[in-house]
């Protein structure tokens, strides 16, 4: 695959069409970016942790009837997924202050909020990703209300999952992002990732940071916290007490 | 009344207690401030226009059905008004792209909005007024879902009006911000000023700045602007071709 042009090149991954044109092939890369790419490196071994772990939880989320864009996971670094038109909405869901959201409040990181908050960001480098509306999306008729409507209630349905299945891995899911697609019949299904880079998630007894605030921050190997998440939603329940 | 201390003194105003509880006098003053107040510089004449301005306008308001807190102006620079406890939510409706929107969307200043969009901002001077989305506006109990479904129409409301009637003094009305409050009846109130400090209006013909931008962005007179609006909104048709 890799002699082939991608169809398309992010920040983390790489597009690869497929013979069978309802596929794409994603090709997990090792370049960690951060601060809207104003931070860059190369971190050997990121693309595997990623493409593992979201791969991992993608078959989870369509186990309990999320539908998703995974098909299987081909190799280290790849998966196949089904095609989808992507939704430019990043779908942030928070269940704990952290990040931009602590500085737009003026909370403490760490505080528990009593209920998850869902916000809609503008899929834009070009604009740093900004916050909107409803109102807004409308305007830029990205979704209709029924599709938002539809988009939230499945990002929040898949917090409930996640919160409870990363606490049974002594995980605290603080937030993450999402991003949904359109596939061929129009139908909204969950897409893009779902890793350390995408979410934060902090040990349940230190809040050691096991995410990529690890990279924006600098306070130690990025590796060797993805391996945690890895070994920990592996079943490989060395890290209990 | 100047001999006693505000109640409150902001930016552009200060309140003082009145002998009936029930009321507050409102002085405007000559300040004008931008970008949170990091420019900030001393306009003679600013507040008058400002209070006139907006004395004009809430009675217009008030005739027309939509409840609010002005009861009389009492001098140039001041106005009693009913006593109300502010929501901290700064409303923004918008007809045209223009200042924060154009640039969080991408969009040229002037382009008209297909339909009018609506922002809430926490009102924090300390946070710089973030935009905020309606779950924020639950978690911080800034107002309930009805409460805050009712704002927006009271905002689309006043728009409707204000738009039309600006446009018949040929004035474009760009975008404005409310705030509101409740009574001692709890009931929800249209509050604070509509002035061009509130409001972005340009010159239906020439789009020369008749508000506030003649002060942030330093483009000329802020009060000959002011002068235009307050002559147009009394009728005085001189500026009719």
């Amino acid at each position: 695959m890799m002699n082939q042009e991608p169809l398309y090149e992010g920040k983390a991954k790489r597009l690869f069409k497929m013979e069978n044109e309802d596929f794409l092939l994603v090709e997990y890369k090792d370049q960690a970016t951060a601060f809207n790419a104003a931070k860059k490196e190369s971190i050997k071994g990121k693309g595997k942790y990623n493409n593992e772990i979201s791969s991992i939880i993608f078959t989870m989320l369509k186990d309990i009837g999320v539908d998703n864009h995974f098909i299987m996971q081909v190799s280290e670094t790849e998966q196949i997924v089904t095609k989808t038109s992507i939704i430019p909405i990043e779908v942030v869901v928070r269940n704990v202050y952290a990040g931009s959201l602590a500085a737009r409040l003026g909370k403490e990181e760490g505080t528990v909020i009593p209920k998850p908050i869902v916000e809609f960001y503008y899929k834009d480098d070009a604009l740093g990703d900004p916050l909107i509306n409803e109102d807004h999306i409308e305007i830029l008729q990205l979704a209709t209300k029924k599709e938002l409507e539809e988009i939230r209630e499945k990002a929040l349905f898949v917090n409930n999952f996640l919160k409870d299945y990363f606490a049974s891995c002594g995980i605290r899911l603080i937030d993450f992002k999402l991003e949904f697609g359109k596939n061929n019949e129009n139908n909204i299904i969950l897409a893009d990732e779902i890793s350390p880079d995408t979410c934060r998630l902090w040990d349940m007894d230190t809040n050691e940071r096991l995410d990529k605030d690890v990279f924006r921050k600098d306070t130690g190997s990025l590796i060797g916290a993805y391996d945690k998440v890895l070994t920990r939603l592996k079943g490989e329940k060395t890290w209990l007490k």
